[in-house]
């Protein structure tokens, strides 16, 4: 059996699980990839004495572990920008394949990361990257192969998910965010969770891969949770409607839509079922149709569970001195198309709007006359009369799909209307079909 | 761009959706594969003047495809027993590779097609076979492939979860089936699907891709749905529970459990919220957790999707003039461990009981004497006292898990006692956990 040998740089959550089961599972995993992987180098900055590394050569620079000629594969679980980056094109140019789990490293410069890549002959996977332990990546690059992918929606973020599930109960953001810190699910600076930009670098990575396309982070719409209410939540739930933080990303002929915002979904959708931490994709194929993905996005064996997977596809390869390659981002470079990322004005959605209104006789025809001329048909419309306050009542209403620029114009209309107090509360909303 | 010559063989529903993907999305395939995929042949028993096969040579005897030189790739999608298994046989002799969506072959005769595949050097796909356009072998086999896979479970046949889902309503089983034959969804003959073959097949190839253990389909058990009632679904739902016709696979250390019946599923689980004609199979692994793949399980184009996926993958072996194989059940023959499949009576799960008592004082204390006595423990009871019909007294029992062995037992012993009428209503439950 030929042996195949990691090094793994970075003993984290990701390193440490990955480290794990690879040795745990060494028989299966000898049996399902027919080549002996062994672990034989390790480096993190921060040694762990809570790990027993079984003997396996430990540094505390892992350019012992880039620079070892003995090594195949390294596996990149440091994490972060500049370093990581270093680190893995040291590798590539070393000749060594990569395993990351660093989506940011990938949204961000994949483009370069990928054509050292193919120019020096090695693979770079990055499943881990998205998902966690759930092989979406695999599922677009391969499984669905034959499709045009139209669209992919999903639940990128398990902090964000678990936030928005405990408000359900009529908690304040504020308050659950607290806990999800204590719980150890959101970090002490939240903002990469809670803002939308991990959902993004995933959403940028699956984009490019389902749809054949560059990757274009610095183009993606983000929109955090820190702005939803109990009182939202609850209201979308009377129009049959659960609020989730999801990436979507869809194909249109102009170019992709690329966004990341709170979204009502209908409550019926199994997607609007998926709670806590856990992680779900919704992947649409114009044979296959809508096909979901679900599993922890996130922990130790869990993210371990796709890097391993990703070692095991390439000690395949590297076995049986293979030359085939899934292309990095599911279609060959000549074959990608440099469609654009649209403006936020350009995308096509339907829209929950929350608007104050002084309680006056003709309010809601103004609204409604508002909404008719800028071309957005209403879909449902609460008027909550035993909630007036301070002269005000809540008018919820729900659109049909318009284009952004037609809302943001009609929103600026609503806004100057003078029966109408402060800002209009929008949120989009995504009805799947 | 290398060229790939694909035959098909058969024209129904998958074989015209296979037609229809291959055709309509040639340049997306040609991107993502690296090679030109060309259909030189199609081959079935009855002609279609309805589809327009663009000029490729089509002849009514499938071994015009399996013999011809200049084909690299024979497409298996006539279905049925004897007729694939020579047809995939001969195509194997002639050192081609196969794609089929033939759940019954493979689930059937694999051991030996898998055999003569490895000698000649050939691979045989099957992904279409199981789950139609989800592609969950693909996930097991290489996207958890880190993993000890502890457990399957999942929908496996959309024409059951169809007639469960309508059954919801308080509709009974045979009009339901009536109707889902009129819609397409039922064969004429509905057994296969019904009483749980068709998913028995299925479950047979995902246990052995999961577990590394031999196709055993003739050990696994089945029981249909034919005799659930829109009473007991009515019960489960209000002890929280859905009823779903379930394929489940277990490995314990003294074998697997190889299961397919209607099954008691927590109403919380997304596996409950799965509606309609639509599969999702649940993969528990080691280190990853529960992952769950959702999506269309039939159906033209999305069982087309499948038949592509493996094509596009074989494709480029071919194109590529690799040696690499992925296991053909995950495994390496030699890897596969000989587990049998455990007896029925072996099997642990949990159980919904119905018991019909006549409305005695200390019916309940005597159920319960007997089922305490058989080390079963009780985990919900209701006695519905304003249902008392002809002094008979429905009583429902959710119970722990326990040895099947152990239940038959006890319900042996419940149908013996003289306030008890007639047979013990007994449907299995799980808690995925």
């Amino acid at each position: 059996m030929k042996q195949v040998s990691v090094g793994i740089c970075g003993l984290g959550t990701v390193g440490s699980g990955t480290f794990k089961v690879l040795t745990r599972n060494a028989a299966i995993i000898a049996g399902r990839s027919g080549c002996n992987i062994q672990i034989t180098r390790i480096a993190s900055r921060t040694p762990r004495t809570d790990i027993d590394l079984g003997g396996v050569p430990f540094s505390t620079d892992v350019y012992d572990v880039v620079n070892d000629p003995a090594i195949d594969i390294v596996v990149e679980v440091i994490g972060g920008y500049d370093a990581a980056k270093e680190l893995v094109l040291t590798a590539i140019k070393n000749g060594k394949h990569v395993v990351t789990a660093n989506k940011a490293l990938i949204a961000e410069h994949g483009t370069e990361i990928f054509a050292a890549a193919e120019k020096a002959g090695v693979i770079v996977a990055y499943e881990a990257g998205v998902a966690g332990g759930i092989p979406v990546i695999k599922a677009i690059r391969e499984g669905l192969a034959g499709n045009r992918i139209d669209w992919i929606a999903g639940i990128m973020n398990g902090t964000g998910n678990f936030i928005l599930t405990e408000m359900r109960a009529g908690r304040e953001f504020a308050g659950v965010l607290e806990e999800a810190k204590a719980l150890g699910y959101a970090e002490a600076d939240p903002t990469f969770d809670v803002e939308g930009i991990d959902a993004a670098h995933k959403l940028t990575i699956l984009a490019s891969a389902g749809f054949g396309v560059p990757l274009q982070f610095n183009k993606a719409y983000t929109e955090g949770i820190s702005k939803i209410t109990p009182y939202d939540i609850a209201h979308a739930e009377q129009l049959g409607y659960r609020i989730k933080h999801l990436g979507i990303a869809r194909r249109r002929e102009e170019g992709i839509e690329l966004r990341v915002h709170p979204t009502l979904v209908p409550q019926d959708h199994l997607i609007a079922r998926v709670d806590g931490v856990l992680n779900a994709i919704l992947v649409d194929g114009d044979a296959v149709g809508q096909t979901m993905y679900y599993g922890p996005g996130a922990g130790d064996e869990a993210t371990g569970s796709a890097v391993v997977a990703d070692i095991i596809d390439v000690a395949r390869i590297v076995a049986s001195g293979s030359s085939l390659r899934v292309p990095f981002l599911g279609f060959a470079p000549e074959a990608m198309e440099n469609l654009p990322v649209l403006e936020m004005e350009d995308v096509q959605s339907a829209y929950y709007l929350r608007i104050s209104a002084f309680d006056r006789p003709g309010v809601l025809a103004e609204i409604a006359t508002i909404l008719s001329d800028s071309g957005i048909n209403i879909e449902s419309i609460m008027q909550k009369e035993f909630e007036v306050k301070d002269g005000r009542i809540p008018v919820i209403i729900l659109t049909h799909t318009v284009q952004e620029r037609q809302m943001n114009g009609a929103i600026a209309e609503l806004e100057n209307l003078p029966d109408i107090d402060g800002k209009v509360v929008r949120i989009r909303a995504e009805n799947f079909n």
